[in-house]
């Protein structure tokens, strides 16, 4: 099992660290005693991902600020769905807030684009597969949103598989020989291995690989590939594909597809945070129906509405669903 | 100015702890002792970026590789471009691959949204400013490719500028009163605050913020705005604009406006590694024309296609330029 969360305190300290540096000055000018809950409003149809490190922000900024999640990880939700609540001190929330939506909007954005590429394989028992063309330092939170959104990792680093791959090769003499030395250096790793023609997957497979990569093989190729291995290796093919490429490719019975494009790529979900006032109430939406939400309908009163100060309109109402 | 290289070890370090971890198991099948040339070719019409990034890579896997770069940072490059050169141990190689192109192709996919971004309003004065929506981590690596790419840094962090926003105003209790407190906090700060209307936009100038930023303005009410301010602050526009919109808003006079996909999505760059054999030598193409590239003409002798092991292709030559 993969340890995702490794090293996450220090990878909010770092985002943090860099937004934060010697402080927030445009929050001094909120007092220091003021309270508030904010909102988190996702404005997309997206799949939820990032909990475990936005709990974090939260924490390292104020461990007195009380999160409440309404969605589970890994959730698709509608636009303007309320993702989750935090209370505590006003400054907290406002330090705390873009450095918890930039991990909310990434790791979120490549769970929904994973979500989209599970889907289109569904039919088949085809896995669509991560690779390491990641972000740089957000390999593990990249990894785990890739699951999240319903997609299987491939090795995470260089450390946990072998990927044999042409100058592996050539440098221990051959496929046959390179397996064999993969073998006897860690007898407890995957042993995976790259070829470009039948030829060379017949050689990985006398020489028993446990998966083998066909890069770039055309569809034709593939389908050949998989007739001739006949179950004896698992089969991933990679390749630059369009959507219909991948899924005519998927059909032809391959194990995975590895992605470069899941993690390499990222379209950020849309989310906003919207301030209430101090000792502010409100009322519970319709939509706040399941179970787990009952300790809100006791503890929230009927929303009021606030006289704006200064005749402000109350932005954070305007596109919040009704409730 | 920005030091945008600060703690870019440690973020290096990071990267690298997360791929190699206990350590390169593929890279044990080749022999210690192997040297080797690696060419990092784009593939795509591009910006580059993260020469920084990728050379610290390098110089903490093995301090001994030698790369010598074949572009300048932010130079528009053509598909199948060589990017540079790395030669030395060919395990340091492989197992720094990765790494550097991810860096890589994170930078030059941000310099070449920005570069894009730069261009259609190259016919104004309206500068594009990124803003704090970044890649938790590489907060200083973006606004470093912002830059690079044509664009303008907007504050770093929650430090460097005041941006006074709705929930500070109604602490402070109206505008002129934040703006006034952030003066005394910080009088070295710049001060920006954010309103709604004319009539806010009226009281900010009149309590002398340097930048007003005026979120969501419809076209008329920015083109209203720019009449209004005559100069007396800088003026920001946000919003999520289409392509015309951006253009349209920049030819209002507004002197920025700030645009969170330059950094919260990312369309990485196309980069591959090709490796040659250890020892070999290539002859240099007619685009090597510049002075700085004339040591190379001396120190490479004219290419030799080695015979392919086992019938093996050279993969590297096939997307790679012509020399």
């Amino acid at each position: 099992m993969t340890d995702y969360f490794q090293g996450l305190p220090d990878t909010v300290a770092a985002a943090l660290r860099e937004d934060i540096g010697s402080g927030d000055i445009s929050a001094q000018l909120v007092p220091h005693e003021q309270q508030a809950t904010a909102r988190v409003i996702c404005r997309e149809d997206a799949v939820i991902c990032g909990r475990p490190w936005v709990d974090e922000v939260f924490r390292q900024i104020d461990p007195k600020l009380v999160i409440t999640w309404q969605v589970n990880e890994g959730q698709r939700v509608a636009p303007n769905t309320e993702i989750f609540r935090v209370h505590g001190q006003a400054r907290a929330l406002l330090s705390a807030e873009r450095s918890a939506l930039n991990f909310l909007q990434t790791l979120s954005g490549v769970a929904t684009t994973a979500r989209g590429y599970a889907e289109l394989v569904a039919h088949t028992q085809c896995r669509i597969l991560d690779t390491r063309k990641t972000l740089p330092g957000l390999r593990l939170a990249q990894k785990y949103a890739v699951v999240t959104g319903g997609c299987h990792n491939h090795r995470i680093g260089l450390y946990d598989a072998f990927l044999i791959k042409e100058n592996h090769i050539n440098a221990a003499g051959g496929i046959s020989a390179a397996i064999t030395a993969a073998r006897a250096l860690h007898p407890e790793r995957p042993v995976e291995i790259e070829v470009e023609n039948l030829n060379e997957l017949e050689q990985a497979l006398q020489a028993r690989a446990d998966i083998v990569l066909i890069d770039n093989f055309t569809l034709e190729e593939t389908r050949s590939a998989v007739q001739h291995t006949k179950g004896r290796a698992k089969l991933e093919a990679s390749g630059g594909y369009t959507q219909q490429g991948l899924i005519a490719t998927a059909e032809t019975g391959v194990d995975y597809i590895s992605v470069g494009a899941l993690t390499k790529h990222v379209r950020a979900v849309d989310f906003s945070m919207r301030f209430g006032e101090a000792g502010e109430r409100v009322e519970l939406g319709t939509y706040f129906k399941a179970a787990q939400y009952l300790h809100y309908e006791t503890a929230l009163r009927p929303r009021r509405r606030i006289a704006a100060r200064s005749g402000r309109r109350r932005r954070w109402c305007r596109g919040c669903p009704r409730w």
